[in-house]
């Protein structure tokens, strides 16, 4: 953890460079501290994966939506202030990413951030973390 | 928001038409209305996106059986009643939608709603909210 | 239900064997017994889907960096003790199918169960728990 999930419509693959959007949020992930100046999430938990949907249908499937969500599940318990402030920063990233696209056309954009809800196991079983220390 | 992601096994794509469920299953929500007859799902918040899954096992893998999990994600806090008859809706979508490949081949379908599990932090960031209306 | 989800980066594609990995969990699954010494999930119920991702960002993107991530969806309310031991054998599934590429490769690999978490509606629409009665 942290894990960055992008789910998005197929239509925008040719002109909201992902794959920069994917090293763009994890960039932002990384750089993120905590009161003390720590920083909040380890280098070897942070993931972005994104997946462009085989169908869809957006709003009334009136025209060609475009639509993109990017869900964040960490761990639970940061302070308040913590996860406003990683929230704001990724929210902020993404928003300027996107800003040439929405210049251009339409497209739902939502961003959330989970706690592990429901989670009743947890296990690391490989060997990125160690990697980084 | 509401956002229904649907992942199913590649095994049906010829036979399943995920595209039309998509479409009916916007539809549906769309036509959704709460107790004062107003649109319950903002008509620029409604996304279905599909995903076939690379490789997949079913029960016991003794076949080509067949699986498709739809899941609602939506904000939390509407009445019992509306919740029921969201899910009832749509849920009648899907049995009907998928009524000619039940009666021809063994499918799992499953189809659940969560009210934003441990949602911690919410942006919306696009425009399609702000075409709409 | 209980569903098994597989997000992993596709540099694993050619040497994880993921096709192998769900045919295994699933198994697992099956082969899991409650205090009483009963099945614990239903054969018509267990599915295991997997998924590369199209575009990724993994740790501080140095290198060609891996990960995957399993997560399990199970229906609330098992005993601890059952929950640990279901998580524990498919924790230990996973570790021995990746024990290979983990000799060969950094490789961040995440379990998690969850219990269903925000569930507000279920349906179960398909004909597949009757195939297995």
């Amino acid at each position: 953890m942290p894990h960055l999930v992008i789910l998005y419509t197929p239509n925008i693959e040719a002109d909201a460079d992902i794959a920069g959007l994917c090293r763009k949020l994890a960039g932002t992930m990384l750089a993120q501290k905590d009161d003390e100046g720590r920083q909040v999430f380890p280098t070897g938990g942070t993931r972005v994966l994104a997946y462009p949907a085989a169908h869809h249908a957006v709003a009334d499937t009136s025209g060609d939506h475009a639509f993109a969500y990017l869900n964040l599940r960490m761990a639970s318990g940061r302070p308040d202030a913590v996860r406003k402030r990683i929230g704001d920063a990724l929210a902020a990233c993404a928003k300027s990413h996107f800003a040439p696209l929405l210049a251009q056309r339409h497209v739902g954009i939502t961003f959330q951030i989970d706690e592990a809800p429901g989670q009743v196991y947890d296990a690391k079983i490989g060997n990125l973390h160690a990697f980084f220390g």
